[in-house]
């Protein structure tokens, strides 16, 4: 097959081609609605082991807090209308086996037990991320929860709909750690959230984390922070009843949630031989393809190329599987698409308080070889004589003498992380602070100082580069 | 006197050398404790004819309206502050004519009518703007407000504050026109807003500025669009009593304000032979040198390069204001620092409803000579499903066949209009709307749906792009 049929050109009649897909989340789903929408004549196979397609993972912490109403406000497209497009849709279906010689899948049927093979012209492999468990003693008790599917967080809220929960431990305090601990804590709920690093959130530097680790604290959440889940303590009848850790607190717990980050779900792809990167996600190229002909992946379980560090990452995030679904699909239908890369933008609302950093932290930058000064501003995100201006801090790392921008931190109140984006761009062009300077950004006294806090940041961190510049 | 003694290399004492500049609001304020920061040893002497230096003219309205308490809020830095500095301030003293032969400036004390010479090595021309006001009859009647300066707010405040006033007419619906009409609508008076464009803020196209005029009639505030100020009639005290517009309305008012924009303040200027530039306003290179030796200008009475049109353009603004009295400054001061021109980023708060632009305007790019495409979505601030979800209308306008990212426009309700500056920054470092789309953007549900507005945008413009290739 020659890459012209591969890539589906519009030349080539595909009556018959056959698209198979496992998994029905943001990646998989993408992918099929994409292929079919640009070639009609294909036929789409998406299997999801699940109860739901086209979800939101991210709104699940917002579920179990109430603060959205049902389940179903987190489904963007159910298999439903999936089915509506054109699309095969086999729910509650887990993808057992993929046969590359044969091109099929093999499936199995999780209500009926039903089992079968599914042959394949291109294959799209979407299966996401599975939770980070430790392998401590206990980690498999009753009442220890990931918060990775939809399913999931059923699971979750049912469990603390049942009355029998009052102590709950997080374990990790990354975002959906502290998103799920707070959720808890708005359920009345005892919390304590244990995590590794000194700050919460470590994708943060310190002086960023802090401020996080206040606003947890104030809504009455224990931080054990600098510690690390040992063991899960179990009652007679295997349901977890502690949390200890490694410097040997004992934290009782009657639920205790997961939220260590995840991994990507690779299992099926190793056993079938389609190759992995260097960071343990699948090796895709910049169209989503895997090293085998006709195997695509996105989503979760592949690795991108991030852009500043060179490096090969996984970075499991609903925005780029969403994208990456795309792109898939668009090269599957014909089309042509790509995805360029990652720079490590992420936001998070805790407790009120907005966060959100782009590019490397000062631990990622040196762990990249850049050398690198700094700039911190505390400013306001209105006029600062304007009711309601709020506190605002950013911070900057930007690389020595050339004073490109290497990444950005942004903590605040209302209104204040979703300015990381304009950050986001800066790095993406690779600018250096002496330009950001000079942006001409919005300025009126209800949305910032005079001196907006990005330019007052680029500011600090040029003049930080030129003092640098002059002890070289 | 060589380039190097001219921009004062650090390497050349300047015991001695003075510099004077002529306004001691933002440029100018700016311009002159640079220099002194960087240059301790330099005389400089800043004029300044109002009450106050260094000042937020765009925070009147929210005075006028009482959201800020006191004109002292609006003040960044104080003649006292300044002189703390080192610098030589003279208020309430107006600088009357400029010598460029004898170098020196001629000057009027306002206060007590007196009057002297200021030599000068370097002069900072920081003038401003005036207000525009149309050659009609009446337009100089008791009354008739313009809001360019802080002792403009002033006189405003006292006039609403006699209690003689219940009807307002604000001739001009750009920014201030609006601001100004809705601070005057809090304080429970009658307005009425005219203006020449079929929508207000004539620098939005008319499918943002629809819902501009939306939420401005929602507060009760009377639009007369596409009508233009022919008169204002006066009573038998030369007070003005209505305002009579070119399709012959009659508009009664006890006060009328005018908010038609400003013009630069060039008449000294062009008296001493200081070069304008195309536009009007005064004509400087990128460090912000006119074309005559040792004369720098900066702020509202300058013109700047407009990135995208290539055009030279007057652009009242303090935010730019600020910058360029800063590069002036430095240079100044012997160090180096540009000016590298304007995008036309611009943002409003009108009655609950923010909106913010950048780029071009359709009616602009057209002006330019562009050909174009357009998208316009419909989004949301949140996830959809999220609590407090806002809708938000966002707009692109991409260059035929490139995509390049042209201009931008965005509405909506709270934490809306700030996400123009991701746009800007697009813009500035010309993007193509496929670049755009592909972005790594924020995402999480209390800041964006998953496929982020802007990113939605990119992907219709992206669309609208590649269906006009087809038919290239």
């Amino acid at each position: 097959m020659d890459r012209r049929t591969r890539t589906g050109s519009p030349s080539v009649r595909d009556v018959g081609r056959r698209v198979v897909v496992i998994g029905g989340d943001a990646a998989g789903g993408s992918a099929a609605s994409q292929a079919k929408k640009r070639r009609p004549d294909l036929d789409v196979v998406m299997f999801e082991r699940g109860r739901a397609t086209s979800y939101s993972a991210c709104g699940i912490p917002y579920w179990i807090s109430d603060a959205v109403d049902s389940e179903a406000d987190l489904v963007a497209r159910t298999p439903e209308q999936h089915r509506a497009m054109g699309i095969d849709v086999r729910m509650r279906t887990e993808v057992v086996g993929i046969d590359l010689d044969r091109r099929v899948v093999h499936w199995r049927d999780l209500e009926d037990g039903g089992s079968g093979v599914e042959p394949f012209d291109d294959l799209v492999y979407a299966t996401g991320s599975v939770p980070m468990r430790p392998p401590v003693p206990g980690i498999d008790a009753t009442g220890v929860h990931g918060v990775q599917t939809l399913d999931d967080g059923a699971a979750l809220r049912a469990a603390l709909e049942s009355g029998d929960v009052r102590r709950v431990v997080v374990v990790g305090g990354g975002y959906i750690g502290l998103e799920i601990a707070e959720a808890c804590r708005i359920r009345g709920l005892e919390v304590t959230v244990v995590d590794m690093s000194a700050t919460p959130v470590g994708t943060f530097d310190p002086d960023v984390g802090e401020f996080i680790a206040d606003a947890v604290r104030k809504e009455d959440i224990e931080l054990v922070l600098s510690d690390a889940v040992a063991a899960i303590e179990t009652d007679a009848g295997g349901r977890a009843r502690a949390v200890v850790t490694a410097s040997g607190r004992e934290l009782p717990a009657d639920l205790v949630v997961l939220g260590l980050g995840v991994r990507p779900a690779v299992r099926l792809a190793e056993e079938a031989g389609i190759p992995l990167g260097t960071s343990g996600g699948i090796a895709v190229d910049t169209g989503m393809r895997t090293r085998v002909e006709g195997v695509w992946a996105a989503g979760d379980c592949v690795e991108s190329v991030h852009r500043l560090s060179g490096q090969r990452v996984v970075v499991a995030l609903g925005t780029h599987a969403n994208k990456q679904g795309r792109v898939a699909g668009i090269n599957i239908g014909g089309g042509y698409a790509t995805f360029p890369g990652v720079i490590g933008t992420a936001i998070t609302r805790i407790c009120e308080l907005e966060a959100a950093r782009t590019g490397l932290s000062t631990a990622e930058a040196e762990a990249a070889g850049y050398q690198f000064v700094t700039a911190v501003v505390d400013s306001t995100t209105k006029a600062g004589y304007f009711p309601g201006a709020q506190p605002i801090r950013l911070k900057m790392i930007a690389e020595r003498r050339s004073g490109r921008l290497l990444g950005a931190q942004v903590v605040g109140r209302e209104a204040a992380a979703k300015r990381i984006d304009a950050l986001a761009i800066c790095i993406w062009n690779e600018m250096g602070v002496d330009e950001i300077l000079s942006l001409d950004l919005s300025y009126a006294p209800p949305f910032s100082p005079v001196w907006d806090p990005v330019l007052i940041a680029a500011r600090k961190a040029f003049e930080a580069v030129e003092a640098d510049v002059r002890q070289l």
